[in-house]
């Protein structure tokens, strides 16, 4: 493993439905949280609608230049879901029904009334894919390459990720810690820059929040190196206690 | 005003937060519901790191292709809050403190310790920008032509986008009615897709859950006119009925 390589992924939220304002997308967070432990970074996300051309221009964009792209949504049996086809006109692939996820769907729906045309839509693949098992639906998602075409319904899309946890390379986890703090943001905002510039290889970050009719903060800390991170952590508190600032290690 | 015209906006989310998978974004539903009552279509979002070159962008794009671009995040008092320089930068503008924008820090803060350097941060503009008003946190929105340049935290947000309603030009509000069943989509997919076809100017969308052990799905049917998307879901709830699913209207 090159220790130095950083591994980036991108995620194309499709959904017409996410748009509209009428779903809270829950997917963003939960594939970025699982890719922190993987080892690999997230560093662009766009939500696109129900529309082949914007499709295609963010998949191929968001694929060429990441090394893993995970797109949600779209792969139901609907007219409207038309991701599958979509990803494979964008790449000049065909369509075809992949011989296994057409046994997992006669399978699945077995005892569920048969499989029909919406439902056989679901077998429905770009050329040369692979299937992405789902223990909760039957229909599978789909790796074509470097991209990896989840389900829009949270829970099952969080299924499909689990059944990739370790088979991507990536490099070190993103190790994080949180302090927390009653100090204005706006009053120690040169502390916290001298701070993450004291220490190379850790980001600070932070997160301002008003309770209780109090303002307050938390702070992220993050690093590869558990050290790096410890040590940027302890320095942190250290200074905002100069401050006049009590700190709570894993936030407020 | 044009009837035909229709009015677009993106929203370009910026901040590490939401890409770590920490915070769960909030904004997006935010805009687009409310962008929903303007007449304004949300058609695309990307969600940007606290990075120069990434925030240009997506700035430039979405700006140069959308009646109006919303962004949030990465105006506060803090080293990661890069929005408004990054901004500026990729338009070729200077950075300026904006008087009016300084002269409601300073009365904000008057009882809360004065104007440091980090608050006067929240002043700075791109050269030639207008401010939004913000009645909750002092610091100001900014209005760059078609930009309009948000808070990260929602509530601020959602204040400074009601500060703006009615202000932007639109079109017809877009409507939707929604219709639940507990059908399975798969089993009236074709369905769905006869009864939009069957209606101009009206989209069905079908969003399908799991629930008591049950399969059933919310049919979502949007139209900016509304005696079609009356007749649409009056055809929907006839159409879904003699194939023997019952629907309750306003989703289940």
């Amino acid at each position: 493993m090159d220790d130095t390589r950083i591994w980036t992924a991108a995620i194309a939220v499709i959904g017409d439905e996410i748009l509209s304002g009428r779903t809270q997308d829950r997917n963003i967070a939960q594939i970025a949280l699982w890719l922190n432990l993987q080892g690999i970074r997230l560093v662009e996300v766009r939500v696109v609608a129900d529309d082949r051309a914007a499709i295609a221009e963010a998949v191929t964009t968001l694929a060429g230049r990441n090394d893993y792209l995970f797109t949600t949504g779209g792969i139901g049996p609907t007219h409207d879901d038309i991701t599958v086809d979509a990803i494979a006109a964008a790449f000049g692939l065909d369509v075809v029904v992949h011989p296994r996820a057409r046994a997992i769907l006669e399978d699945y729906y077995a005892t569920r009334g048969g499989v029909n045309e919406g439902r056989l839509r679901m077998a429905r693949v770009p050329a040369g894919a692979e299937l992405i098992e789902n223990r909760v639906s039957g229909a599978p998602g789909i790796r074509l390459n470097n991209i990896f075409i989840l389900a829009g319904v949270p829970h099952i899309a969080g299924q499909m990720i689990e059944a990739l946890s370790g088979t991507l390379e990536g490099g070190k986890p993103l190790l994080s810690a949180v302090l927390g703090s009653w100090a204005p943001e706006s009053e120690i905002a040169g502390l916290l820059l001298a701070t993450e510039k004291a220490h190379e290889g850790c980001q600070i970050g932070s997160y301002p929040f008003f309770r209780e009719g109090r303002v307050g903060a938390n702070f992220v800390i993050r690093s590869t190196e558990q050290d790096r991170l410890d040590r940027c952590v302890a320095d942190l508190a250290t200074a905002l206690a100069q401050a006049g600032y009590e700190t709570t290690p894993g936030g407020i």
